[in-house]
């Protein structure tokens, strides 16, 4: 089957890796907003101005969209899933309802498949959540991030006065962490889950006491956390702070028995030593099901929940059942 | 939906608290092969005679197989499946292909849906399996089972000459297992993996030394793996290991890159006070996705990977999207 990429960032890269890595995709190319001659892919895969997309439109099986989920996303996805079988990794949490809708819409009209929320959080942590609150309905889960950068929280640094970079790595709480793991079913806060850890390049002559304050107290990024504050140089940013690594856990503790006496606890953890590159994998995974599914003549709007495992992997149902199984 | 039960032991007493905990499920009734008079439920639920189950068919949605893999589902599945929707939990892995092919005949005949092989190995281990290969393609996967009771090889010890009762803990190597979780790839043998437990009682006079030999030594079971050998009397045995706890970790390491540069970790693990509990609560989340598919209209023989996760849980496709997602 043939991919088109859909935006060129950290996560198209990962997305042409992935795909490259497949054994039964190709790369068609690559749609980018910038002068296309400016743009040079990891793998050489042709790069075409994303306002010429729809010459293409019945030579790409499935466009992978690689946009971002504040400004892009909400508009990119439901316009191409008029024309395209599409993925996305849409995750802004509040809105998933609404985006799912916008996106139903177009898809069905143009008889397409479009995945949306694809990823790890929305994503493989979801289905982690589904299939644990399914079969332990008696129970709480648990979710914490980490250790990993988190952009969201790095950008919010950089916007500070005197800052000229920054990396936030998100950290679960390994105490409160190993009491969850070990049945503690007690309502935590944020601070109780994560700390956040700050490494920040400043201007020379910057108020470094002033920009600890402001990042310590700044609402809803840091305040109700535990917040390290540690100045550095550019060059040490550079040299340990290049990588994008992240991962997490979904811990559910749930409980069966006539009296619920029998604990239960279902664990799912990632550890990634490339955000994107894991985040693109998954999206190719689901670009593989989003072409199975139109092919069989479905269309509309879906999500990990609505897709069965087996329409994510090269392997046949017989294989599958055979090593897998 | 209205459940009904064939089978009566530790499994069948597992479906029927899972059911009880399901808020749109009742149960219908157990079938079993005893004397129906002689079988009181742990809550009170009918009790049929398992001659007696076609004149049930229309009042039952879905029927839970609970039979052992060796003698009773190679023939129970297909032979319900004609009338009922059903699942099982069969698990000889190496014969599924062709209870698939036997069970798939019959329910596709009777226009029925059959899961197959769910439980949490085969069943949510599998689920971890295809997901984790299926986003990481280049990689390896390694399962490690217990702490947990292996009823096979308790009862291989209990048919040693002079032993009264037996329990046998596997245990994962927790030094293997580490280096697993750090990303290494080596091949693995048995003995590298597992350990196995074994609490024994023996009758008065007998020869402890040749009992634990026999054991260590019996092939397939114990030969291949460090075996340690501890008598204890039938009081110990009923106070401290009368309980039938299990788990294990599914871990896959693969890699990304231009290079294979980037390692990532995915780790699903299970810690469960009681297998037949656990097992029995992932037969009726299966219960519930089957007869939703039936009621679609699909019919035939499905496993894990065949389903859907949405179709698992008793919330909505709007709920789902809204909490979980």
């Amino acid at each position: 089957m043939k991919i088109g990429i859909y935006g060129y960032g950290n996560l198209g890269r990962g997305v042409e890796l992935a795909v490259n890595s497949a054994p039964d995709m190709e790369l068609f190319g690559i749609f980018t907003r910038r002068d296309p001659s400016t743009v040079k892919s990891v793998l050489n895969t042709a790069v075409y101005s994303a306002n010429d997309v729809l010459k293409y439109k019945d030579e790409i099986d499935v466009m992978i969209i690689c946009g971002g989920s504040a400004t892009d996303l909400p508009f990119m996805t439901p316009d191409l899933a008029q024309n395209f079988n599409v993925v996305d990794s849409f995750d802004t949490h509040a809105n998933i309802s609404s985006h799912f809708e916008n996106v139903d819409k177009t898809a069905k009209s143009g008889k397409k498949v479009a995945v949306i929320s694809v990823g790890w959080d929305p994503g493989m942590f979801s289905v982690a959540r589904i299939y644990s609150s399914a079969i332990l309905p008696n129970g709480k889960d648990n979710t914490f991030w980490g250790r990993g950068v988190s952009q969201g929280h790095s950008d919010a640094i950089r916007r500070i006065k005197g800052v000229i970079d920054a990396r936030q790595y998100t950290v679960p709480v390994e105490e409160t962490l190993n009491k969850v793991r070990n049945g503690d079913m007690a309502d935590l806060t944020a601070r109780q889950k994560h700390i956040r850890e700050c490494f920040v390049v400043v201007e020379d002559g910057a108020d470094k006491k002033e920009i600890e304050k402001e990042i310590k107290e700044m609402p809803n990024y840091f305040a109700d956390y535990d917040t390290f504050v540690t100045f550095i140089s550019a060059e040490e940013m550079k040299e340990n702070h290049s990588s994008l690594p992240h991962g997490g856990l979904v811990i559910r503790n749930g409980f069966t028995g006539k009296d619920n006496e029998n604990s239960h606890t279902i664990e799912y953890r990632l550890k990634l030593d490339s955000n994107p590159e894991f985040t693109g994998s998954v999206l190719v995974a689901y670009a593989r099901a989003a072409k199975r599914m139109n092919d069989k003549g479905d269309n509309g709007c879906k999500t990990a929940f609505d897709i069965a495992p087996a329409l994510l992997s090269p392997l046949s149902a017989e294989e599958l059942r055979h090593t897998l199984l």
